[in-house]
């Protein structure tokens, strides 16, 4: 049994997987760390094996909590991965964005894909039929807007993430609801038309917290992978322990 | 001849208009605006009316000094317009959405127009040929995805604001670039096609201080009006000081 911990800007994930599949995840804040580590050593007395995924900071202490009951890796662009890499700054290539196409060269070989996470920010990841990683983009995800929005202006309030009724906006509330909802969502169909465009024969996945909430709004087809990221993660430990 | 005082969220604009024309405009930082305004004083004193426009904050003392020199009315939403509102909370539309709605029915009349504002925020304003505001949407512009970016996320670095070369970014750098602003593009682009899709006639109008960077990259035909706003406040000092 595998162990997966994803360390993301806001929120920490665990998710424990038997072989290819995944058996159990919970999400939760940063500071529950070493409480929700012991509830899981309990329930789940067969892992064996970890991979740790970092965007934020995690503390060497609870690295070694982990590091020192399973066999334990840690994702960083030295690990192997199954895909040509052609960014030109590997080294500062997101760990989130590699365990993605990751997850896409395992899940969908022989396919051009398009990843799009629409997570604290939305990203972007294209990877060739021939597993080559060209690159993507990076910009705010939904939550990211609406602070920004109330942050970064003098009058606007800070609102819950919501779906208008109507793109027009007839009020400051559903106007901010229009420009960050409908905004995303036309931002996202927008650049899927660029790639197909450019790639006759695409494949999109969308995944990320808020790809429930956007799926059933784009005009383009897409896969939802609600956990494609941790099975990115899983095909990595997988993949280096061998 | 009339003063245009336009204070936004980061920058102050002083405009002056020989009736319809305007002749000279100056932006500056807010703890400027006592020095500016002695040497515009200075440099036009065939000033006789003025108007001010507030989305930020503008102290008392900045409004007197205007005020005592010169005939000046202050942007709210209880002066006469020359439109229809059907917002629902008219009070909190903001005032330079209002000087927006003011020029496009000055300028466009019997014209369905959007009028797209690309500065702090990306502004969309609605209004129909019958001269009817419906509404519209409020969404992050270029600086504030650039900051939101550096700010709430724990790895991205701030980057000044460039036209990428590809929409496949190849670098931290570059992913950053083409996610906001191809984003941006894309949505603006998809926002217009919405509207286009709900009213055959429509007339786009692309003003704000992105304008310039964004309008030739849009594949949909706007006019550009740098000066829109401004207008719009020219146009609302002459209505309502008749």
């Amino acid at each position: 049994m595998n162990l997966i911990v994803d360390v993301g800007n806001t929120y920490v994930k665990f998710a424990v997987y038997n072989d290819a599949d995944l058996i159990y995840k919970l999400s939760f804040k940063l500071n529950e760390f070493k409480k929700q580590y012991k509830i899981l050593k309990k329930d789940f007395p067969k892992l064996k094996k970890a991979i740790i995924s970092s965007v934020g900071h995690l503390a060497m202490e609870q690295l070694e909590l982990i590091g020192n009951d399973l066999n334990t890796i840690e994702l960083t662009s030295d690990l192997k991965f199954p895909f040509k890499n052609d960014y030109q700054t590997p080294t500062t290539l997101g760990v989130d964005r590699i365990a993605l196409v990751c997850a896409s060269v395992y899940q969908f070989p022989d396919k051009n894909v398009l990843i799009i996470d629409a997570g604290t920010c939305i990203t972007y990841d294209f990877v060739t039929k021939e597993n080559h990683y060209l690159g993507g983009a990076i910009s705010p995800g939904l939550r990211l807007r609406y602070i920004a929005l109330n942050n970064l202006t003098a009058n606007l309030p800070l609102l819950e993430t919501k779906l208008p009724h109507n793109v027009i906006g007839d009020s400051t509330e559903s106007s901010i609801h229009s420009g960050v909802v409908y905004g995303a969502i036309k931002e996202i169909d927008g650049v899927i038309d660029q790639y197909r465009e450019d790639n006759s024969d695409l494949t999109v996945i969308l995944t990320g917290g808020d790809s429930k909430f956007l799926s059933n709004q784009l005009k383009n087809t897409i896969f939802a992978k609600s956990n494609f990221l941790l099975d990115g993660l899983n095909f990595i430990l997988e993949y280096n322990s061998k």
